[in-house]
């Protein structure tokens, strides 16, 4: 790799028509110096690296060949589009990405033309990829569609019903395969092993007759092979048959290429065009490729906060929920030999890679595959199990109608752990985790709670196991609050009066107490007396001590960080109206019902006035003018 | 098949330890004896039919083999367990099945151990049948779990993941194909293709030696292979090669075997028995087996009404909003180009039929695929098309993510029907639409509407095409209400204002504005006079109308096909918060939180009291009180 700072290719380049005019040795120059401009901005500002790092080569390739602005380029997942951000007029951009002023970590039709589909979640692209491709031809137009998929995102249901549809319906688009041989965590499924055995075809070249004859003989799909494929001694078994599936199920497969050789995936690129049918193409990838410590530990270099380049050290904290909630699974397993932990390809992000050491044959990363998780989850409490299943908020729902169909409805002893509620930051608007609150809500038997502090998803955690019944734990990215806070016994349903006061009551539930606690102090210095109330339950919900309190204070200030629609905002309204409340003043601090885009939690707290600043001149005003 | 009534085998037979003990050729007789008794019982009470005929045969072998009580079965969908559920203790409760005070047209657990894990929706079977052997493994117990699976539910997502997971694990468990050569509409997909030349195996039966030793050659699976499969001439491509995508992903296969017989499967489940990781037995099975006009027409036969069993006449109404929906997006795609038809393998359930024929360049039947369904729907969209998609609501579940995600997040023009909205009656629990306004309701950019009648289903259509953004239509199974209505100009957010009154405000929609009307009339008869509003919008919501009405009325009542958490009824108690509309008396109908069994429709409206004819007595008991 160049030294820092060397940018006389990069320089030039500021759409991708510039970089469709250079040499391959300028191409190649251009590669080295956007890793070092990823990798200074990405040190400062934290992001997604090592996927970044992987597809510097694929990404001038692929726009080399194709046309980012004429044919329509769907990034999968889409946390690998700083090289395509940086060839598409994002250059400069990039140096704020992430930030509530700046460009998004992923694509978005507002930025630029060149980005054609919206992604973050994972596993969408051939579907929207198929959808434009069929919308080409109804349409009569001419241009290729390609959907840039990894091998993490093909295990996910969703790309494989995707993938079926392809087949049947032979319509003309190409799937570009980035196989860097993980997801976000190792990738661990049957399609990975078929996919191993695709990439180990590299290591073959040579060729016996008996296979050749054999492989030609095949009609209409042989060709294909014998002229892309290298293959060997082990023929049938490791050669052809694997990319056999993607044929048997109507795909053609070229490949496997090397995904950091320029020129060979070029020549591929300009092959696929020619095909009138579906075409997949298998590049193989490095994830982290040129900067050691991300080649080498890829997953703690896939989203990272800002990092000392030199040393590869990563500042990261562990007092985060996600931490707390590992070890506690840890201590509660050794006294509980039912419970067994689950999670969709986020070992490390959930707080679970010292439990999967500790108990292997308890822990299960099913890869990116919500869905399964959450029904195989029902399998095991249906025979004893307790499953603690921890899956980000935003990918629940991913998994509604499991919890719904295959949890609630026969009442099975499911503790859905809802990590990264609430507010996210800057993976913004598809990674916010503001709705969980009021989609499970409205699901019969289920309990759901939300922890004010790391001590009390202890307790929450504990109280979970007895329940025998489905629960939800919900709890933000990150830390606690500083705050220390008063703690009381857990009962069922119930929630606790954590300050009293006789002019105002504070109602709040997880992250959004302490910011209550907080207020409380604040208005006592105006000479305001606040209840606060941490209501802990969602569902059941404590109406009485809420009611006793609001009959007595007749104002009622709700906080919480989640959608105004539907969760606790819409819990305190209706009680209200249930229970005839009338003449009480309230007050809602929640998120608008828009999506909320990407930013520091701070800053968008009070962006969308839910800090405790904003609450408390808000109150102050409204209350004092009442 | 035998004449009407011969029961001499199933006479004798009350639980599956009775079938264990017969000779074979009883067997064949219970088989005989089985199908007439579920014509019968089908053909005087509807229910699903096709399926249960189809899979006779395997499941008296399938638990001749493997006990029920010990042993864990898990069928997937679950529709097809009407022959498992006359050999477990429910001979004569199947007269009853599908009907308020009879058992349900799904496993339950709640019925029987011999049900191990409830069924409803598609492609749960192997997730679960996984969790459960892994449980079994972990409590050191010896059991064999089996899914039963139909080549239609393959096409699944979730069950592709499962399949995934399950050839990681290696852990033993039996998968059962039960290949129908179609899933409830004729399947299309690249799995299927897949499918098919497994299925031709059969049509095979020389063998050339070349081909035999290069099978043999090939470690591991060869054996298996070589030993229960017949192979012949095309025997790279067509033979074995298609067996081997189980095979790859690390799944044992097996078969195929003729699914009507018993002699030979009992064989092929003994074997499975011994083998200690996971095998998958494909199972050749005709649908509607036994019964001429079912074999010839296994769609309409499917799920179905009373018939007459001699002519195979089924009575179908073709007045219902499915038809309507069908019959005026052929009328709107006429006009214009742009409008594509999706649906997720229930062409005719959604009255797609005839357009699929009109249009079947721009029709599009994914399979069972839900999600799949939605970001198709999106790429077509964001490609300048406008997909209608038909799903039915508790299957909108499944693709929740995917309408927040792709399509809402970027705003795109997707008209989503959402039929078999509300109550839907004899398919119980599983199926009953009562979340989908709740939980689209907290959905950023949608639009939800819901049409009072068929010409209002209409006018929605036509006006959601002039919107550019996300639209929801939902509306009942069956048919509109033979109260004739008043009828306005739509327009967006808006209300229509039916009935005017000045003691009380009625609020509706869709399904439930007829009430209104009829309540409007009853009440009118005691002197109360009420006042009707169709809201027509879920979202946005016509506060203003509403408001000018309560305000006049100082009494409102709500009424609803939905869960009473998070739907009309929770809009209408936040709008009264919201509004500080005080004073105001609110009287709710809708379904309880909890879930709503089997039945009847106008049986589950009374039972919890929102007929009419409850809601009447009840509004007067509380009205005059007042």
């Amino acid at each position: 790799m160049r030294k820092q700072g060397d940018i006389v290719v990069l320089e030039k380049v500021n759409d991708i028509d510039d970089v469709r005019e250079l040499s391959l040795d300028e191409k190649k120059k251009l590669c080295d110096e956007i890793r070092n401009y990823i990798l200074q901005i990405v040190s400062k500002n934290g992001g997604h690296l090592a996927s970044n790092l992987g597809i510097v080569e694929l990404t001038i390739a692929l726009e080399s060949v194709f046309h980012p602005l004429k044919d329509k380029i769907i990034w999968d997942v889409g946390h690998q589009c700083y090289v395509h951000k940086i060839l598409n007029g994002r250059k400069n951009e990039l140096k704020k990405i992430r930030t509530i002023h700046g460009i998004s970590g992923f694509p978005k039709v507002k930025e630029s033309l060149a980005d054609c589909f919206n992604t973050g979640h994972s596993s969408t692209s051939i579907s929207a990829a198929l959808g434009m491709a069929k919308a080409r031809n109804i349409k009569n137009q001419d241009y290729h569609v390609i959907a840039v998929i990894g091998d993490g995102a093909l295990t996910g249901g969703m790309a494989l019903e995707a993938l079926n549809h392809v087949g049947c319906t032979q319509t003309k688009m190409i799937i570009v395969l980035n196989d860097n041989e993980m997801s976000i965590s190792k990738n661990i499924s049957g399609m990975n092993t078929l996919l191993t055995k695709l990439r180990s075809r590299k290591n073959y070249r040579k060729t016996n007759s008996r296979g050749r004859k054999m492989i030609s003989s095949i009609p209409a799909v042989g060709k294909v092979i014998t002229e892309v494929v290298s293959r060997g001694k082990n023929a049938v078994k490791q050669v052809f048959i694997p990319g056999m599936y993607f044929e048997e199920i109507g795909i053609k497969y070229l490949g496997p290429v090397d995904g950091h050789n320029i020129e060979e995936m070029e020549r591929l690129f300009e092959r696929a065009k020619d095909f009138d049918e579906p075409v997949l193409i298998h590049v193989l990838t490095k994830k982290g490729k040129g900067y050691l410590p991300a080649e080498k530990n890829p997953s703690l270099f896939h989203g990272v906060g800002p990092f000392d380049i030199q040393s590869g050290k990563v500042s990261s904290s562990l007092n985060t929920y996600s931490h707390v909630f590992g070890d506690t699974l840890i201590q509660l397993s050794k006294k509980n030999k039912r419970i067994v932990a689950i999670t969709a390809a986020m070992k490390d992000g959930v707080g679970l890679a010292a439990f999967a050491k500790k108990y292997p044959n308890r822990f299960f990363d099913v890869g990116i595959a919500e869905e399964h998780a959450l029904t195989f989850a029902a399998g095991l409490a249906s025979e004893g199990m307790i499953p603690f299943v921890s899956i980000y908020s935003s990918f629940y729902q991913r998994a509604y109608d499991q919890v719904i169909h295959d949890i609630c409805l026969q009442n099975l002893p499911v503790v859905m752990c809802v990590d990264r509620a609430g507010l996210v930051g800057a993976d913004g608007e598809t990674h916010q985790g503001l709705y969980d609150m009021a989609f499970f809500r409205i699901v019969p038997n289920l309990v759901i709670m939300a922890p004010k502090d790391f001590a009390e998803l202890k307790q929450m955690m504990e109280f979970a196991i007895t329940l025998n019944r489905p629960v939800i734990i919900r709890y933000p990215r990150g830390g606690e609050s500083s705050f220390s806070m008063k703690r009381h016994a857990l009962y069922f349903g119930k929630g606790e009066l954590l300050e009293k006061g006789t002019d105002m009551t504070i109602i709040g539930i997880g992250n959004s107490v302490s910011k209550g606690i907080e207020l409380h102090s604040l208005l006592q210095k105006k000479g305001i007396s606040s209840e606060v109330i941490n209501v802990r339950f969602i569902k059941p919900f404590d109406y009485h001590m809420v009611i006793k309190s609001i009959q007595k204070t007749k104002h009622v200030v709700v906080i919480e960080d989640g959608t105004i629609v539907g969760g606790l905002s819409s819990i305190i309204k209706e009680l209200l109206v249930d229970y005839s409340l009338d003449s009480i003043s309230s007050y809602y601090y929640a998120l608008p019902d828009e999506f909320i885009p990407h930013g520091s939690v701070s800053e968008l707290e009070k962006k969308y006035h839910i800090d405790v600043d904003s609450i408390y001149h808000d109150l102050l005003d409204k209350f004092i003018k009442k």
